[in-house]
This record gives structure tokens, C-alpha cells and sequence, in this order.
């Protein structure tokens, strides 16, 4: 495939693997670039030298593009920037920040710059801010998301419209239907998250991946609206929660509930009940272990299937 | 176009436009069987005496196909079934209640059923309950929602997969990209809400017609979950639940606070600061005034400049 962000990555597949807490290092990153698409090293979870070790691994475990997913409003995102320039990685994805605050900084030392919204005003704003790309994401995405609750179905079109940069569709995207889908919205690529947080190269912990195999449509839910909303696969601290917002609890009420390191506790530590576990609602679709590599195979060839039979099936002379 | 859909109904394009309460009597109904769709007279407003008279207009501006859409929970559904029989009308659309209850009978009417559903689990039993089709319906949807918030882009894909009768998309669908979208994702049809209840032969108020016109994205908000889950525009009353609803209001207070004829009210009546107004995401990607017949020509248009974009930038033999 050849369009605006294959082009801009230079990657062979418009498949990027999201940068996720506690999922995604550097043996996730390889092997979805190694694949042909493109693989991001998540930094939210990391400190700065466990980062700086994964980019040196990533760059010895492939020879195609990767990059850093950044999330900006984490208190040492300037020294993580310092690590990334320095280790002369080439494409960065930020996000939960503002995008005017460093991409200026990051196009002049020559980086592809990518910032992450869940609204088309937020996207507008990327544009001026001069970010080469949008990963434009869905209120079916796992973990945080907007609180305007615009899904990708309705989020991509419009966005897609009201920008002249290319975009990158996520939210419920872990197939080849949902990648012929987001084209045909008007995206040029997709950003698929739950779907490599549950394959074999994944950091995630076994039970976390196991979990997210067996997780069936509606088990998960946006929560914590009033702190960050945030998508989380039912369990017993997610039913608290639950309990809790539904009686109105106050912002302080649930910043008590959550504590600390819940997200760590159930992704990389494997606490299935009192964890917090942020998957997307395409967790629904995912039923087996596949390696990174499989899972981008599989969908590019289902992508190609759904194309061939729509086109017959509207008896186009294309 | 000629799929499972088109055939079973009869009609030119698998667009549907769907049932809405104060928004599609016969007017609209012809007017889209008229272009080419099925129109559907929505009877969750109707008393059994209107959508008789409607039905006997139907008949007289269009000689297309046509349906009912009826909320089976409604204390007066017999009454109508028999009106709906009486009158010869061979299509139904059924919601809001258990699909066993009527499937059998209308199907010995010689009638073709067609049963709504936010989720999966409900799909699989309106196939065992016989009907022939079945409309999934996605969190972003406008009016009544189910609990899961499944979203049109990971439902489809999914009730796709576990039942065999073909399935209608819905949820954010207004436009030829996201009905080649909802193809992508593996429905035969789409069914359109919101673009339809904004349009010409929408018998909506015209303030609620001019209000969907200017709503922009994040305008509606999922509402309501402890009584049913209703998507709703913003505007006073909208803004008196979400206060409510986040300090722990009970069931019997939202109850009070809804009242009666609050739908009515506002998109019958045009009040559009304390009426209920009902709409989908989408409506953030409606931005004028046209005939029903002028939208199902703009959309089978643009659904086909699409296929041709994708499948140029795919370079496929197809």
C-alpha cells in the first residue's frame, strides 16, 4: 500500500501498534516493525533508563522504523525527549498534553511528529500546531480516552474533514473489516491497541492476556469520568467504581478508590481483580494468542478479502 | 445494488431509513421508498387511529415498499399489529421487547420481520425467534441505547460473525463513507436515523430540525441509564440530568425529573430548552436542510466515490 502515512513512516502496511502502559516495550515495538507496520515503544509506564534501555534493545531487534509513544503531561517528559533525540529516533506520538509545547521543538530536530486527540477540535488544534500526522481515537478505545464520547464511527469522518493532515483511525479497530472500515471514513492508517496488548510479545502479564481473550462484548465501561475517564475490563475494583459513580461519589472519593499503581498492579502484575485493566470494547474480538507478526498478516489479508467482496457485490466498473 | 437486503425488501439502495418517534410519518416513509430505500412509519408516537391514517396515506404517495417500526412494549402493540395486518403492510420493524413474543405469528401473516438490537447476545435470539433480519444499533446512536455502549464499529464486525441472517448497521450513520463503512464491517444495509428526523419530509419541528443542523460534536450525551438509556442533545433539561445523574440521583428522582411528554415537547412541539431531544452523533456532521430523496442520492454517490478511492490506493486486481 502506498499512501500518506505508509509514505510518511515508510512502512510497508498503514498498521501502527498503539503505545500502551505496561504492554508495549521494545520486543512489541520490533516485531510489529519487523512486520511491516509500525511499532511504537509505550513510555507512559516507564521510567526515563528502563525507556532508554528499550529504545537501545528495539534498535538491535530491528532495522525498520519505530518510534516513542509519549504521553506529555508526565512530570520528566522534557528528560524523556532528551533520551529520544539523543538515541536518534526518528517518529514520536504524543499525547494527553498539549501539542504547541514541544512540536516545534521536536520538527526542527527533524522528527515525525504525531499527536493523539478524541475530538476533531483537539485535531484542528494539532494541525496548527504543525504535527505531521493525527491519531484521531474512539469511545470504544481501552484505557484514557475524551469525555465527549465521540465513537470512531462518527469521530473519522468528521475529523478527516476538517483537517488537511493525514489521519490515523483507533478505537475499536483489531481486523481487517475495521481497517476497510477507517478507510473508508477517510483515514489513511490505523493505530490498534487491545489486540497487540494480548499478543505473544506483549509485556503484558499472561493472566492480563488470558483475560482479554475470554472478555465478552459489554464487559467493558468508560469510568472515572470525573478524574480522567478511562475504559476498563469488568472486575471487582471496576464494579467499586461502579458502585461508587452511581451514587454520585466525588472526585476525591474515586482518587481514593484508585490509589496507586492499579493499572500496573493488573497489566503487568497480573491482580485480576483488584488491577485495573484498560482494554478496549474490541477486546470482545480477540480469542486467541497470535504473535504480532500473525495478527498483522492476518489482517492485511482479511483487509484484502472485504475489499474484493464489497467491490463485487456493488457491481462497480472500477 | 443487489445483496441479501435489497432482495428481501425489494428496494434500489440497502438504505433504510429508520423508525422515529414525531419524526417519520407517512411523509417521510414515501418519500424515501419513493428514492430508492425502505421508509418506515415510525408508530412509537402514534396512537392506533394516526398510524392508521398514516398507513392509508403511505399507500397513496408511494407504491414502494414500506414498513412500520413498532415498540413492542408499548401497552397498545396488539391494537397495532392488527392495524398493521389489516392494512396489508408486509414490512415490520420491531424494538424494545422480547422478539418471541410476535415473531411467529407475523411471520404466518406472510410478513417480513426485522427486529432491533444493541447487543450480540440479543441478536442470536432474534434468529432463534425466526426473524429475517436484524438491525444492530451502536452506542452512538440517537433515542433509545442499550446498557453495554457497544459502538457500530465493534458491534457489526461481531453480530456479523454469530448469526446467519443479514444485518442492517446503525449508529452513526449518515453519509456513503460510513455506509461503506458499515459494509466493511459486514451489515448488507445501514439504517439512518438522525439525517432523516433533519430532513425536509420530517414531520420533527422545524427549531429541532434547525437545532441538528447546528449541533456540533460532544453536543449529545448518552442520558438516563438508570431508567433507560436515551442519547440526548444538550440543552437545559439535558443539563439538569447530567447534574443529577452525578450527584447519585435515584431512579424515582430521574423518573420525576423526566415527567411526561418531554419527547413530544421538544420534537414535536419545538421547545428546545425543556423538551427531550433525541439525536444521534452523527448530527454533528449534518449541516443543511434537504429532501429525503436528495440525501439517499448524496449518499449512494459518495459511497461510490469511495469504494473507487480505496481501491485505487489498495493497487489491487480486483
Amino acid at each position: 500500500m502506498n499512501n500518506k502515512i505508509t509514505k510518511l513512516f515508510n512502512i510497508k502496511y498503514p498498521i501502527i501498534q498503539g503505545g500502551m502502559i505496561w504492554c508495549s516495550g521494545a520486543k512489541l515495538a520490533a516485531a510489529v516493525s519487523n512486520a511491516g507496520g509500525l511499532g511504537l515503544i509505550g513510555a507512559g509506564s516507564m521510567y526515563s533508563e528502563v525507556l532508554l534501555a528499550h529504545i537501545k534493545k528495539c534498535k538491535t531487534l530491528t532495522d525498520k522504523p519505530f518510534g516513542v509513544n509519549l504521553p506529555l503531561l508526565m512530570g520528566d517528559a522534557e528528560e524523556k525527549i532528551n533520551i529520544i533525540l539523543s538515541e536518534g529516533v526518528k517518529i514520536i506520538f504524543t499525547s494527553a498534553g498539549n501539542p504547541k509545547t514541544w512540536t516545534s521543538y521536536l520538527k526542527e530536530k527533524g522528527m515525525t511528529v504525531v499527536h493523539i486527540v478524541p475530538g476533531t477540535k483537539y485535531g484542528i488544534k494539532c494541525e496548527v500546531a504543525g504535527v505531521d500526522a493525527i491519531v484521531a481515537e474512539g469511545f470504544e478505545a481501552g484505557g484514557h480516552n475524551g469525555r465527549e464520547e465521540t465513537t470512531t464511527m462518527c469521530l473519522i469522518p468528521k475529523i478527516t474533514q476538517e483537517v488537511s493532515i493525514p489521519v490515523i483511525a483507533a478505537g475499536g479497530i483489531g481486523s481487517g473489516r475495521a481497517l476497510a472500515a477507517a478507510f473508508a471514513l477517510g483515514a489513511e492508517a490505523v493505530q490498534i491497541g487491545s489486540r497487540f496488548a494480548a499478543c505473544k510479545e506483549s509485556s503484558a502479564h499472561e493472566n492480563f492476556k488470558q483475560k482479554i481473550i475470554e472478555a465478552k462484548e459489554g464487559e467493558t465501561l468508560l469510568m472515572l469520568k470525573k478524574l480522567a475517564p478511562v475504559r476498563l475490563l469488568s472486575n471487582e475494583f471496576a464494579f467499586e467504581v461502579y458502585k461508587q459513580e452511581s451514587t454520585g461519589a466525588s472526585k476525591d472519593e474515586l482518587n481514593e478508590l484508585l490509589g496507586k499503581a492499579r493499572a500496573k498492579k493488573g497489566m503487568f502484575e497480573g491482580d485480576l481483580q483488584e488491577g485495573e485493566l484498560e482494554i478496549g470494547q474490541v477486546s470482545s474480538m480477540i480469542t486467541k494468542l497470535e504473535s504480532a507478526g500473525e495478527i498483522v498478516e492476518e489482517i492485511w489479508s482479511e483487509y484484502m478479502e472485504v475489499l474484493k467482496k464489497i467491490v463485487l457485490e456493488s457491481k462497480t466498473e472500477l
